[in-house]
């Protein structure tokens, strides 16, 4: 990850919070009162994001002192001591929920993702997120998907080529929507071209399509784009990815199973700061 | 909202999709291609942030037209055309993304919101939202709480007290605690106290607080709470509400719930964009 | 105070002065010559803003120690030391000007709010600022105003509710401003109707506003007004609040008194740095 | 002016001052009431901003229309109508204030600035600002002094080399400080010397300094000065500078004069926002 | 290009050129004289970024109008008018250095690059750039490199996987290496190896990688490179690559062909701004 | 030079290369691998901007350490080390490059100046750079002409004066453009003329004009006009500026050659990094 961006993400991230001054604890408490505290699980799952709270109080105030206690991709349970905070009470008083927000996202989208993960077992597929996140936190998403035990898809419109219905419409076809992208595009890249059909799917192996997205297909469909493609290219399924259809689809053969479920319908997972 | 602060959102969004380029569209669309598309829902909920969308649009490319079919606040239903969208192919296929995935979140939690809304009936209770939020999207989030039809509390540290039980603790009591905020903070804002107990909140009547948080109480003490009270401050029930409990305690008669799984747990609202 | 916010404002101002670099000391002082001054009053008055000089050095050389010998509030008289600074002598010559900035306006404001809370003397009555602030500065010229023994109002638009006499026209009236007004902002802000007639302050009443501000109105209206309220509501008196008139408003039995004067027409205090 | 700049600055403070949103504004005014209101007089002065004030509200809402009724430079006298506004009432009731305290500080300026004109008459000397400026605000407060027909001083450490006494303490002496900026600095800048006696006036004369800052001085040495300069360098009478010793002090023959108290000093005019 | 991202680009740099504003024209020049000029080419070569060009006017007037008379891509010679441009004489002397700068700098790496396209001849070698551009203008630089027939390789160390020489000696072999990232890195990015060896090719060929980079061979190396590999990765030639070897390079059979020279050698195009 | 802009800069260009995360060395280098590297030239020639690239991993991980060998403005030879860097060695991979970037374009600057100025030799005559940078690296690159043994010409439109054709023709004379420049522009601000004539030299001596650029003139007439001046302004020669006319021009008599191939036709030197 890259730090010096996720730090103006706190900082914007603090502003938001704290703005022209935290009314109640500026008031209440006195500079020189320390005080610590723990994050604890209130739940069980993932822990992603620790260390971004850390650095919120980093941030906060360089004084603080974070223990961390769990490593992020460790599994939680209630009553778990995430991570130990001490220094001056106004600085943990006024952090943790910020603190709070981005862990607790985080270990939310680790923990699907982990719980995905889990359902496909033993079978060769990567489970693989989208661009589907929340707009200013994508690399941070992304990184929980990690460390749920996912990979990463491509992180935006500049670093991958996707060529969708779209861009085939208006470039009138498969085959030159490829070779134009192709002779333009740094050669560092692949060519993934998405499919509905196994008309299309043909067409893309022809054009050297180097990973086909499988859109919304079914199981038996999905078993014969494995058997057509025989290894020509990567084989991603996509759409209507979840916990009662992953084992399955991972069954079929495909080499990726991408979701954006894992990001944009994660939710919290409950984890609470006390002072002790 | 103001609108200021929400294009500088849009614009860091814009950076972390699209980099350096969109490498697909980019070598792959001219820029004469005109084309026009929808957005189209696909699920059953509330809108929120239709406007968004289209300030995405108009960042990206002012000559982009955008005409909004349903009004943020309106329910949808699979099927119907949120807005149609015309202009430059390679402006809609760049930022259809972004633009989705803001009006999915807002929507998302808009249903959510609403659906809270409906539960609560006609029991003259405020429900509002919390300051457990996605970071950086604060305003915009509880904007959509808004247009699922809760209210807002207070938006970040600067803008309202709330002394809670750590608090309580450094100050050595609710009512010093209160008396030392109060003789510090604008006269503008009203003060909140947190409390867990009906001894608590025998306190904080008596010295004098505004509003007063109920943290965690079963249905019969919420009730008890109520009665000793007698409108002497606006009392507000937290923690554990859910679609199973939110209707029990609107009935209580507290003056507001707040519920931080508004935000914290909603989930994106499917709706997609078509070229037509 | 939010010192991330002011660290920014303090390196925008660093690089409104400095720009491409200072001439004079760049091109005759060595770096590893050292040398230490002292900040020195000139004028009798009260100090505000030495940990912003202080971070003025921090941010432009963090190796300079800056000693501070007088606090924020406290009175000081010309000759006093203020803090005393060592480090190189580049660092001191290129950044006195701009700490002196600071602190001198700063303290112009603490040291005419002092003046106009003396002349209040023992009436209960709190004396608050206004919007009327330089731009940009806010936060650090609503500061001073609580060095000198003053009080802030809301901070901007966005943490206060003010019913203006022009907000009332567009509304059609006090109560169905009042009541539109409470339907809609966070139950955690108090409600402020500004009024010019008794008969206004009776509506605003009935409206149940929290605060009511009393605009221009003289001395026996004002007490009027105090008898009319019987404590139902905060009373402010605003408007040709100067040196000669405040003692006597004071003495009205109103709440509070607001002066834009507090901000937008000190000037600043005479505070010199001296090379030892 | 360099506009990019000072629309920057206009971002920073209606964010400053909006936040998340006019409360007030937002809740009571529907966004398609229109309204028209005035900037009204209520003192005699200069004005000076009336163009920032236009570009408040066109940043703020671009439908807004923004007369001028009175140029920047002209007398104004209680009464006069500045400018006209109209468009969306919420804009004009959000955007007053910061348009009100830009317009009214820097009238202030201009308006100070063009007093110390008049009081110099026909001296041929040119009144100019200092680096004594609100931090963030220097180009528009330079501004100012030219529309009160003063001159500018360089804008900042950049733009111009001024060798004072602890320059000339490092450096021990004026005249290898002369030699060593002259050697360094770019051609193109004039070179400065601040002295405090005719003995450093003569060395800086020998060393060749372009202009010659005397500090504090009184009538009788300022004239020998004049009288030993011989036009040989362009003096500036600093330090001490007020309504009572400048008209003297331009009769003494040095061509500058330059006054601090010009920015640092100055207080607002008054000047009103009526919807009409 | 993301023009949102070269817009901010040209912002900063009219704010380096500019600073707080044009002394010589703003003194000269009143606002409401018109001028139209010319962009002349002074030298042969090929043009790029005269829509850069046109940005610098139009954000610092948009009143400016800037006829495009020669399109990026096109061959110029001395005398041809590349563009013409008409408005306010301040805003075309004002912004005419920024605007030459960014195309004559852009239009020599055109040049440059079409030069050595030239000298490739037909062999079917894509000639790319490299990570050595100017920091702050890599998107330019890259774009400048395609308008003069070159292709972009990866845009950063986010959009491609590069196993040099440390990465192969810190991961203890390029088979461990290859598989590392492999196993990690979004499936959508292909994985290249530098090597400096046949027997290092050899090992990554087995190892699977999909680029080659062939680092400073020499002729016959390369041809027994292109030899062993027979089609299995892409390979990539680079080191020392100049005016005399890339012909013979280029018909050594290797795929691409990459060159920092492009961007960090190349020099300015002369052009010329003319006041007709 | 004033380094909290260069940190800046150096920030951004972090972004710019490193994006979302350094794809390679993230995957394949543990964060507690140690490692050391020197910078090597690799070619003859003048070092600048070393402290430029220690900045760049100061930024990137602070706990870099990094020894200059060599101080900006030694010749450096094939061969010598320039500096030593040790540290992890992810935060060695992902510097590297930028931090090669600064110092080779920098050197190149340097090591093109310190060629131009050994060509004048002894003559008593100031090489200057010129406004034809790279756009965003002024500062750095105005610092590397000094490096060299140049000296700066103006930074800016803002802290020089210079009336060049264009500005003549407008303001309808060089007598009329210079007295109306003077009683604007501040009294520290040296006022320079373009002329192309020994006409217009009489007429910009006549008008006061304290440095005339004297553009493009073969040798004779530079002579000429070096003794029509009899030093009453400072004559700066331009245009047509090479390694073979410097020589001659520095011969002519005048006091300042302004070349702007310093810096639009340097390029870099070459430096590379390697693990050790």
């Amino acid at each position: 990850m890259n730090w010096v961006g996720i730090n103006d993400l706190i900082k914007s991230a603090l502003a938001e919070d704290i703005g022209h001054g935290d009314m109640t604890t500026d008031s209440l408490v006195e500079p020189d009162i320390e005080a610590s505290g723990v994050f604890l699980a209130k739940a069980r799952g993932i822990l992603a994001g620790i260390e971004v709270s850390q650095a919120v109080f980093a941030m906060l105030d360089p004084q603080v002192s974070f223990m961390i206690h769990k490593q992020d991709g460790e599994t939680i349970n209630p009553g778990d001591i995430l991570a130990r905070v001490e220094g001056r009470a106004a600085s943990l008083l006024t952090g943790e929920r910020l603190a709070l927000n981005f862990v607790q996202r985080l270990s939310g989208i680790a923990t699907k993702t982990r719980h995905y993960v889990d359902l496909i077992g033993d079978a060769p597929v990567r489970l693989v997120d989208t661009r589907k996140t929340t707009p200013g936190l994508r690399v941070l998403e992304k990184y929980a998907v990690t460390v749920g035990g996912g990979h990463n898809h491509r992180f935006g419109l500049y670093d991958g080529v996707m060529i969708k219905d779209n861009h085939i419409l208006v470039a009138g076809g498969i085959t030159p929507a490829v070779e134009k992208v192709r002779a333009k595009v740094p050669h560092t890249l692949k060519i993934e071209v998405e499919v509905d059909t196994l008309e299309q799917l043909q067409e893309a192996l022809g054009a050297g399509a180097d990973i086909i997205l499988l859109d919304n297909m079914d199981l038996p469909t999905l078993k014969k784009a494995v058997k057509m493609t025989r290894g020509r290219a990567l084989l991603e399924a996509s759409g209507g990815i979840n916990e009662k259809t992953i084992a399955a689809v991972a069954r079929t053969g495909v080499d990726i199973i991408s979701s954006g479920a894992l990001t944009h319908s994660a939710v919290s997972l409950d984890i609470s700061f006390d002072i002790v």
